[in-house]
């Protein structure tokens, strides 16, 4: 069950200027399920994404990538139950077809369309259901339907994932909404995460680019990784210009910090609400790295733990077995690390330093902490300044259960 | 259940001249289990050695490696039980004294014997238990105890894993015989690996250093792999030289071609059961990977499949779910990948070309091949002449349950 996890109140979320959502049932897995969003922006928006590094990315990411290098994008269309994945050359045509279906009826360009897709893989894309059932999307839409897109674009998912929050900027309150699926971040390899964050902000495409990364970085990217990631994975941020203020283009701005500050609390609330609803999860867990000599080698040894079946197992059980943690630290593979200089904290309680059990760590202690429903692992390199960190979830049988009935 | 795997027949494993083992009781985790093997080794034996590459590795590793450097090893000591890993100084300290005891007990120098540990982490060495057993184990000294040995090395294995083979080496009939322990092949990172072969060949220093690298390199490295293993991973090759044949050191030589491929054969089944044995199992799977540029990238591909826990589960499940293959090829980590080259076969069948599906494919032949026991994984990546293989079993609620409940 998800992790102190619930359904944000719709009523929380609040509209962006610019932007309307609309939900229909295209019936591409089953019948009635509302498997389709629009995302109609408002002349003038700006759209940048971050994609998945996988070799085999998907065509609708492929698609994306392309009709985003040109610009004056204005929707989104996001189906579940199938990814078109793994589709070639069809995959494409099929995912560019959705495109100029929707162009059509907005009177807009097919290149102002992005596709997306989640769901079976390999599969080819039911063009003929989700075609038909544009109008209906069409006729939904609406700037008040934001928790209606979060859950129809949820798959494993249990709880939808949707969070607003707003930011003074040049003088205006700037509004920022997001909403996301993806539940399979016991082991992020393949958990088609999707993210949409939009702002009624106006922000400079420069900047809007380099903000989805960083953005990615300290959120989504804290429950994937590059070149580790699902081959549909895409976060999409949207800036629509329409809160009045001037437009943000300098990084080291005041407004630019507010506004950065708005998108990552949203972005990792939604990142974190990813590992809360992971398949099976019990136990949100947090892995933080800190006085590394750089992010990656933090990263790298935080990844190597919350990755471990082995190390989440143990959470599952409430065991708090420490060898587990220190082997994960030990095969990391930063080559360099003087073990005897690293000390391990299980919540707060220093459970091992000098390369092994600390002497005033009492297993009482330990089997404490393992009590609770959400458990930060800390390691401290002692190294240098840089840090890390990773949330995930523990490892229960209902992980295997989901997985082995549940056709990606 | 393991998959195609029993006990060798004792009367099967052949004596090695120069070898014996005993066994006895310590009760180190339970009583009266038989957890303690002494290995003694006839003077003028050689030994090398390939161990764990994780930087917690375990304090009998660490006094291993300084032994060995040494030479005229002239005994092994083995406890389950406990690791003696995660122990600091002290752990060194008390795997020294372990060591003095049975050299004590042989009349030959501390620094002769070599000694191994397996079972939980981070909890003192026993010392008090061993040190009282050893005479016991020294009166069990036979040649004809491997098949005991093997079994008194298992931890969570369910099936004593031991092989021997022969072969004509310089006009004589040589032996070889190989036991080892390790059942957490399901993700090898922490599966404390221990193997031990032993040949009665002549065989100079050097060459053995080299083919117990090689040997690993064929067999136990390809259900573990370097920088990425357990803080106890052992493997121990010895040559007794009691054979009769003219000392080979030549590498190219047709005596040191047989030799090898004995001690690979042995090697390989030993490593093979470990797969069959993971904690779980119900499918073996091999991952093959050919025609690939370098041995590297192919060893990277078949590790993302073998350790996917989203493959795995799909296998358990009997699931042909080639998308997950194909994302896990994606995300290995091959940066210029041009998956459009790339062929997928399921045991004999032809899954996954240019990109997605092969056309000839149809589910009901891939849900054939999943409904053997053992099946292989071939992926064609069409860029050069390099092979890899990678053995692995599939992931089922057992798994979970195994370490939920087991404190390594």
């Amino acid at each position: 069950m998800p992790v102190n996890l619930v359904a944000p109140d719709p009523a929380s979320l609040l509209p962006v200027a610019g932007i309307k959502l609309g939900i229909a049932s295209a019936g591409i897995k089953k019948p009635g399920r509302r498997d389709l969003t629009l995302i109609e922006l408002a002349a003038g928006a700006k759209v940048a994404g971050v994609f998945t590094q996988n070799r085999f990315c998907a065509a609708p990411v492929t698609v994306c990538k392309q009709h985003l290098a040109g610009g004056d994008i204005r929707a989104l269309l996001i189906n579940t139950g199938n990814a078109n994945a793994g589709t070639g050359a069809e995959g494409i045509k099929r995912a560019t077809q959705s495109c100029a279906a929707v162009a059509e009826m907005l009177h807009i360009r097919p290149q102002q369309v992005l596709p997306f897709s989640t769901g079976v893989i390999l599969e080819p894309l039911p063009i003929d259901k989700i075609l038909p059932a544009l109008p209906a999307a069409q006729a939904d839409l609406a700037a008040d339907r934001w928790s209606e897109a979060a859950h129809a674009i949820m798959t494993t998912d249990i709880v939808a994932k949707a969070a607003s929050a707003q930011a003074q900027v040049g003088g205006k309150t700037v509004t920022v909404t997001g909403i996301a699926k993806g539940s399979g971040m016991i082991h992020p390899n393949m958990a088609t995460m999707l993210g949409y964050v939009a702002t009624d902000a106006a922000v400079s495409q420069a900047l809007l680019e380099r903000l989805a990364k960083e953005v990615a970085d300290v959120s989504f990217n804290c429950v994937t990784v590059d070149g580790d990631t699902s081959t549909n994975d895409s976060f999409i941020l949207i800036a629509t210009g329409q809160a009045g203020n001037a437009e943000i283009s300098d990084t080291a701005s005041v407004d630019c910090a507010a506004l950065k500050n708005a998108l990552s609390e949203v972005s990792i609330r939604l990142a974190q609400a990813m590992a809360r609803d992971g398949e099976g999860a019990t136990k949100f867990m947090t892995v933080r790295i800190e006085q590394g000599r750089d992010h990656a080698e933090c990263k790298q040894i935080a990844y190597a733990i919350a990755r471990s079946p082995l190390v989440k197992t143990a959470f599952f059980a409430s065991d708090p077995n420490l060898g587990r943690i220190l082997a994960a630290i030990g095969y990391a593979g930063v080559a360099d690390l003087d073990v005897d200089n690293i000390r391990v904290y299980l919540g707060d309680v220093l459970v091992a330093e000098k390369g092994g059990r600390a002497a005033s760590y009492t297993e009482a202690q330990g089997a404490a902490v393992m009590q609770e429903a959400e458990i930060t692992i800390r390691v401290v390199l002692n190294r240098g300044e840089a840090n890390a960190t990773v949330w995930t979830c523990d490892f229960s049988y209902d992980y295997v259960k989901i997985n082995a009935e549940y056709r990606t």
